[in-house]
């Protein structure tokens, strides 16, 4: 199956918000880094339910999308009182592979803060890799729009 | 079933030694203090274990032991680079209930940074009440002698 | 000084709302016990932040407002997918010391998850007890205020 | 200043070994992806202290060690009950930058479970760039020492 491409200037990028916390900050007085990699998580389940695709369903039908791999970029830190705004659009999707890509924006000033990405796969409950096409053509086709709906 | 209340001067003590991480701190600049729930939890798992008792064999033979209610007391903050001592014992225990009793302590001091507690009951894997006793009495017998085996 | 006792039915709640993160759960298929402590911390900092008293500005004011002790009983477990309400409330406050009463409650249902309390006192930069009354009699007022406003 | 490849063959690897924690767990039955990065912090704060280092002297003397980046391949995922051994180096060091290279493998078996890297610059707690060599000569010769002594 060749993989599948999708241009940047039609991704669809969905917007999550939220404030950073009191527990999550370190003794450097900003957020821990490794902080980011679970908020890439809330804003990548959010991308998913936003489109349609709560997770929880998803798992519930016996799907499990665990991460192959991540990387972040931190070039500005959040501080405890800031809000982020993370974007996070699907780049690569063919139905046995995904790839996220984020943007952590401080709310207030717009600075960019931190970039990533993520790596997936589609397992089954044993584990076993999945062709999302071939297994959950429903599933396919959900995630596809998403990824073809720009905003 | 009667309560069985264990003596205090015949409870087995474990010590569980750790370092406290740079990640668990916070911007006040001491150790997060969310974070002694998870050390107690790791003592716990260790005084099972140390007791011939792995936690993963439990619940591998379908036995899981949630948490009903934790306690903590934070008397010195415990800070970034320092080492700690956790007190770790089984106070009650009937094989229906068990509460656990903890006393974290800065090793180098000796100074006592915070006591606490944990109740505990035995659930199926399907979450159902469970007497360890009727139903395993191996792992019955074994907490038993663990906990009247005073050091 | 005298402790003040704050009656129940005086009390101002604030409702915090919060999704239950993925990777908060843990491999009992359910949100790990330690994360509830620092929900607490969230909803109490969203009280004081609703009570017009962000605590980013408080410390920024050099003030602290370390946690004494926690206290979590666990009655029905939060799964991923849920979204929770904390009802969050200052018991007992005199300036000098403050305690906070939480409720749990998943938010489809109705059902009462979780309780908790947590006692605080107030501290300066250099970790020194301090009497908000004396020292900072604006945010004395202030929690003051927000403590009576019942709603 | 030219930036300085350590050569792969003479670097010094430092191995720290890590027991999976229950509270790491999530859902998936694996230790959730974000606590690698964690584990990749305590392995490389463990290597300085190792080379006669340790990073609380080092925050002391006025020296932070924020993260630029990081990325974690995950090849085989850790599971509770588990020990990992952590294989930390530094691949890049010129005294004002530093990239430290991990790999996670499981004790028992031997099987390489995760991979990944992090960069690093040194700051003032004032949050200035700092050239180590110039400004903490003694601490710059340490970890040259330290990258070259390979075991």
């Amino acid at each position: 199956m060749r993989e599948l491409k999708i241009e940047t200037n039609e991704e669809k990028t969905v917007v999550f918000e939220r404030k950073a916390n009191y527990y999550e900050t370190d003794q450097m007085g900003i957020i821990h880094h490794s902080n980011y990699i679970r908020w890439f998580e809330e804003a990548r389940l959010f991308y998913l339910e936003n489109s349609g695709l709560p997770y929880k369903e998803m798992e519930d039908a016996g799907i499990f999308i665990p991460v192959l791999g991540v990387t972040c970029e931190y070039k500005v830190s959040v501080k405890y009182g800031q809000t982020v705004l993370i974007y996070v659009s699907i780049t690569e999707f063919n139905g046995i592979r995904m790839k996220c890509s984020y943007r952590v924006v401080e709310k207030e000033t717009g600075t960019l803060c931190s970039t990533g990405t993520s790596e997936h796969c589609f397992l089954t409950k044993s584990y076993k890799p999945l062709s999302l096409k071939r297994s959950y053509p429903h599933f396919y086709e959900k995630i596809m729009e998403a990824v073809h709906n720009g905003m």
